[in-house]
């Protein structure tokens, strides 16, 4: 009996707020893996039904035993399955003939193991699918809802203090994610969620987040990835994330994984699993983290729950090269650190020491020691620039003044209603404490308070943006299959141009001479100086095998051509079908683009531009998008270009319409959307820009149809 | 009575060594500024004596207190100077008249308050110098010497526990150093030194950390600065550290310091403070931290003995993504992660458990808590691999084992000779603790710990480096002034190319045309297209007044192009002195780089290349190094270029001669050293590279002579 959708979602929701909990396999001796849970479950006060299951004992830490799942007094919300791996399967379909219909499934010798176990894996999910049980794991260390005293765990985690709090965490590793958990409990953050979906048979990531960020008490989501199957499914939780103002930060290990994709065009090579997940995620609201220690400070400051209005930095500090190193990574993280407007300084210039600095930052020096009401006055005039907002206040050790600073930061965070965060270097462990039991945001190094500062900015804007985007996004266009016959693999110069013409995508008239006098007539058409092209479905990289001539500009020169790359051609293969030399008028344009289109395996189909020529292959000045998006996403893909200062034009040469530019990927995205059963890539190399807007030179089209495969 | 240098030497040796320390306007309030020391000396030991100095008291602190400087039963060692700012300058007039030779001056109210407190400043240090006392301040937090507990200072820092180790720190700042010496303290590193070199009137950061790495105890310097006068001072101080073989780590403010020096080169433009100051650093052996952390880390990896004898990290973990995310790391730092040889891949096969991974990063799985021996044999099996130099082990949390693990590791450290860093990932306090008082280097975070392998790694393959060319580095070609009579200001395109061309520069020949029939004559004796130039001392762009034209190759285009590059010229600038008109033949090459001199206030020549074209403008693709320097090292300029994959081909395009090149910027540098007091800034831009290999195209040179100045 597989369960439809809604009885799913209902099975999920039960299985983290269980009034009942049966643990199957459960041991008499409480530091094992079968015996943790049970100790959590009692020693932290889990108030439903615990329910052992084992039939060696009559009784556990004061728990009725039962011998078997039949034998269960009810069909418990939630089984902690940790038997051997050989009893696993078998214990699902008792499982659901006891009526049971979520299980978290600690045991391991599943997909981890090899070929072996994979299969093992594969018939455990088709077993619970078909069984109706919804499945955790296998492979996993469980999960802990803080809220509910649910603690279907053995990590180590749950052997410290576990006090809920605002943030929900899953995560794919066990080991690292234990460390992260930890972490969180370090920084005295508060974890309402911590789970574990090991080797995700079933439940995998987005699912089991989707749920975790609907619960009420949860502000913030954390997760952490090492692979993903379900691009879609992240994208929606991406999405509800937003609908729901609660950011979703995700630390992805393989940044550097290998980019060696086989793949026909240029996007293909350079759409690396890691740079579409960066891009692609960043796209849908979410915030990266690059690590574990990354992730932690972005969860502090988003944990709070004031907004940054704006990417204005205000800094106080007790030594001005702290004021100078965090303005510095301010600029790198895209913060301003403004100048103040006449009131502040006004205000600053009256509660500042002679030698203090009242601009920003503001350098307050040590004298507030002596004289808090600096600190506290400064700060707050600070904060009421209107350019200002959020603010970072610096200071150090201060180990004898512990008191007097807790209250003062209390006071400003009351003074003002921006966002203030502390960064205290070399800080009493007592006053981190302190400051974090207040709510108080607080570093312990300047810089990184400045990246956290730089995530909440970024984090208010996206919101901004995406909300204002989303009422003008116009729905996707309707999928436009080519009309005429087509067949996978390169498609034709000629007709893949029209298509994309047809699509609203400016590309170079091309047409097709068999032999040289029709060479001769469409150079006389064109009117004046042509390009001549090899044109062969097996010749995807004409300049590889000499195949493209350019400014021929007479009869013999045109005809020469032609059987020049005719001879070249049949040369560099033999085989090689040849189709006969295309003939293109010379484009003109001063900035050289690329663009193209992949379909991805995990995100569908993605749509790049780059800087083009020689720069893309060497710098890889590259960004991606998923399709469909609009122009404003469009232009906001050029403005992440390295080299997007050539589009404003440098020494001397005319700056370029991004508008236009942005107008053809967005048009491009659509295309690709509507196609996205049939192509598989697509690159425009070079598009040319210039002053009449751009035009797409050459093209490379890979049609691989998807629609009659699992 | 200036001191010579070596008695100023030995009493800035008296200074940090002193056998008796005067407190210059002792306070009995040892809470306060002027009390402070005397409370540290007492509490903490001083062996020397200790010789308050106040007319008010007869005694404080037990010691007997004198009513004036001449009073002083002895020439102290060593004054610490605690009075208002007005006394000062008496005050050293007076420790001069009494034989006392070194004062530390914490009064502020010097150069950091504007103009007035500038001159007062001025006022001091000559007054220092003309009566032979040594000064560090004013406006300093002091110092300590901990291994003979001198405590010549009011920092914070000095409340807390300060026992000795084998870290010498000196600050320019007050606030920001003490927060990096408490750092290094909470890491239990052990300071020997700490110093605050205050408003530099006397004795600056080179100076003193000149003495500190002399002192035997000390194994690693480290400094934190704000800005730099005499970069030539720190030179010297990197050399000797290198020739001690101390590992000198530096964090200064200032990166994105503004970079509108007006200039008339792009090599002035680009040649800012901070880029010019990391260049040379790193020239010269030093290692920059970019933040206190990042200071901390290397501080740490530095303070143990073992080197790296390579760039091969071995990784053990717990956590395959954490694996993962180093092995990511370590690429992006230059390090790498190689794959075992058979030996270690076998033995690792019989230690490891099924589900381990048993390559590089090894996965030992949370299994080594039950068998110990699963961590220490995997580990010692990949350190044993010839090429790993340097291991990394991961863990995470483990509360309960923190005995067994530090067991663990020490057996570890004691069966391989290599360095091996732990990282422990929220690590309980004790293990951090009980790692560090075993000289076990420990980080929390997978990133940092690969970051600080880095750096062991970079700084012992650039003490190889450094051992290697100083054999073979040749003396610094004698000066060669320019022959002929000159003057300031943008020299002639014709001269200048002539003595580039006698220093071995290979420069594309040029002429001046003074009127149509010469240019003619000499396009003539070309033989081929030329390039005309507009030639004119007030014109130092060309072709921002269309003063440069190509490829012209008849005498009509010749003659109209001289008439026309006369009258735009004097159209873009009436006044302008036309000189004529430069008849170049039209060099080749398909590889654009710009190269340059720039004469930098604090460290002299300097030289550039960057890659050339509209990417030196957009890309600041651009690497500095001090002049003079060998072949060798303008290999390694090329190495760092970001665009340097273009020197090897790519689109089919030859590799073009890296050795050539380099020699190019080698006879540049000594070239330029030699001009030091005369050239200000040097243009070589396009310096075009083809398979005939470099040569420089245009030039603009421009003289500003210092030798008769101050």
């Amino acid at each position: 009996m597989t369960l439809s959708t809604s009885d799913r979602a209902d099975a999920v929701h039960r299985m983290l707020h269980p009034r009942s909990i049966a643990v199957i396999g459960a041991s008499a001796d409480l530091g094992k893996i079968n015996g943790r849970p049970l100790k959590h479950l009692v020693e932290k006060g889990f108030e439903g039904r615990i329910l052992p299951v084992n039939p060696k004992y009559r009784e556990i830490a004061g728990l009725t035993c039962y011998p078997t799942i039949e034998s269960l007094p009810e069909a418990a919300d939630l089984a902690v399955v940790a038997v051997p791996a050989s009893e696993v399967i078998a214990t699902i379909e008792a499982l659901a003939a006891r009526g049971i219909r979520a299980a978290v499934v600690f045991s391991s010798g599943f997909g981890e193991m090899g070929a072996e176990g994979r299969a093992h894996e594969d018939a455990l999910a088709q077993k619970a699918r078909d069984c109706g049980v919804v499945l955790c794991g296998p492979n996993c260390l469980g999960f802990v809802n803080a809220f509910d005293k649910v603690y279907a765990t053995f990590s180590q985690y749950a052997d410290g203090e576990t006090s809920a709090g605002p943030i929900g965490f899953v995560t794919q590793s066990g080991a690292f994610g234990t460390a992260i958990a930890a972490l969180v409990r370090q920084r005295g953050l508060g974890l309402g969620y911590f789970i574990n979906t090991g080797n995700e048979a079933d439940l995998a990531f987005s699912e089991l987040m989707g749920k975790v960020v609907e619960d009420l008490r949860i502000r913030v989501v954390a997760g952490y990835l090492e692979g993903l199957g379900d691009g879609d499914a992240l994208v929606k939780l991406a999405e509800r994330c937003q609908a729901l103002g609660k950011p979703l930060v995700l630390t992805k290990v393989g940044r550097m994984a290998a980019g060696a994709r086989a793949a026909a065009s240029h996007t293909g090579a350079l759409a690396v699993e890691d740079a579409v997940f960066d891009a692609v995620i960043r796209q849908y609201g979410v915030l990266r983290a690059r690590n574990e220690e990354q992730m932690l400070d972005m969860l502090e400051v988003l944990s709070q729950p004031r907004a940054a209005e704006g990417n204005g930095l205000g800094i106080a500090t007790q030594s001005g090269g702290a004021g100078v190193m965090m303005a510095d990574r301010a600029e790198e993280v895209g913060l301003s650190v403004p100048e103040l407007g006449a009131a502040a300084r006004a205000r600053l210039a009256e509660v500042m020491p002679a030698f203090g600095a009242a601009g920003n930052p503001v350098d307050v020096t040590g004298q507030f020691v002596a004289r808090p009401e600096l600190l506290s006055e400064s700060v707050v005039a600070l904060m009421a620039d209107p350019n200002v907002h959020v603010g970072i206040v610096w200071l150090q050790l201060m180990t004898a003044h512990v008191d007097k600073l807790v209250r003062i930061f209390e006071e400003i965070q009351s003074r003002t209603t921006k966002p203030v965060l502390v960064c205290w270097v070399a800080a009493p462990a007592e006053a981190l404490a302190r400051l974090r039991g207040l709510g108080i945001v607080v570093y312990t190094a300047g810089e990184r308070a400045v990246e956290a500062a730089g995530a909440l900015v970024r984090y208010h804007a996206m919101r901004r943006q995406l909300a204002s985007s989303a009422s003008k996004n116009p729905p996707a266009a309707a999928p436009r299959s080519p009309q005429e016959a087509w067949r996978n693999g390169v498609q034709g110069t000629v007709p893949a141009a029209a298509w994309l013409s047809a699509a609203g995508i400016p590309m170079a008239p091309v047409a097709l001479a068999a032999n040289e006098d029709e060479a001769v007539a469409l150079w006389r058409a064109a009117g004046g100086k042509v390009a001549l092209k090899i044109e062969s479905p097996d010749i995807t990289h004409k300049t590889e095998v000499g195949g493209v001539l350019l400014n021929r500009d007479d009869e013999p020169s045109v005809r020469e051509g032609f059987r020049q790359l005719i001879a070249r051609a049949s040369a560099a293969d033999p085989r090689a079908r040849l189709h006969g030399v295309v003939v293109q008028p010379m484009a003109a344009g001063h900035v050289e683009l690329v663009m193209g289109v992949q379909r991805d395996p995990i995100f569908g189909m993605v749509v790049m531009v780059g800087s083009g020529g020689v720069l893309v292959e060497v710098l890889k000045d590259v960004v991606f998008r998923r399709a469909p998006f609009d122009q404003d996403e469009a232009l906001r893909m050029l403005g992440e270009l390295r080299m997007g200062a050539l589009l404003d034009g440098v020494r001397g040469r005319p700056a370029v319409d991004r508008e236009a530019i942005a107008s053809m990927l967005a048009r491009l995205s659509n295309w690709a959307f509507g196609m996205a059963p049939v192509l598989a890539e697509l690159d425009l190399n070079p598009v040319l820009v210039g002053t009449e807007g751009p035009v797409a030179v050459d093209c490379v089209m890979v049609f691989d149809d998807q629609r009659d495969r699992g």
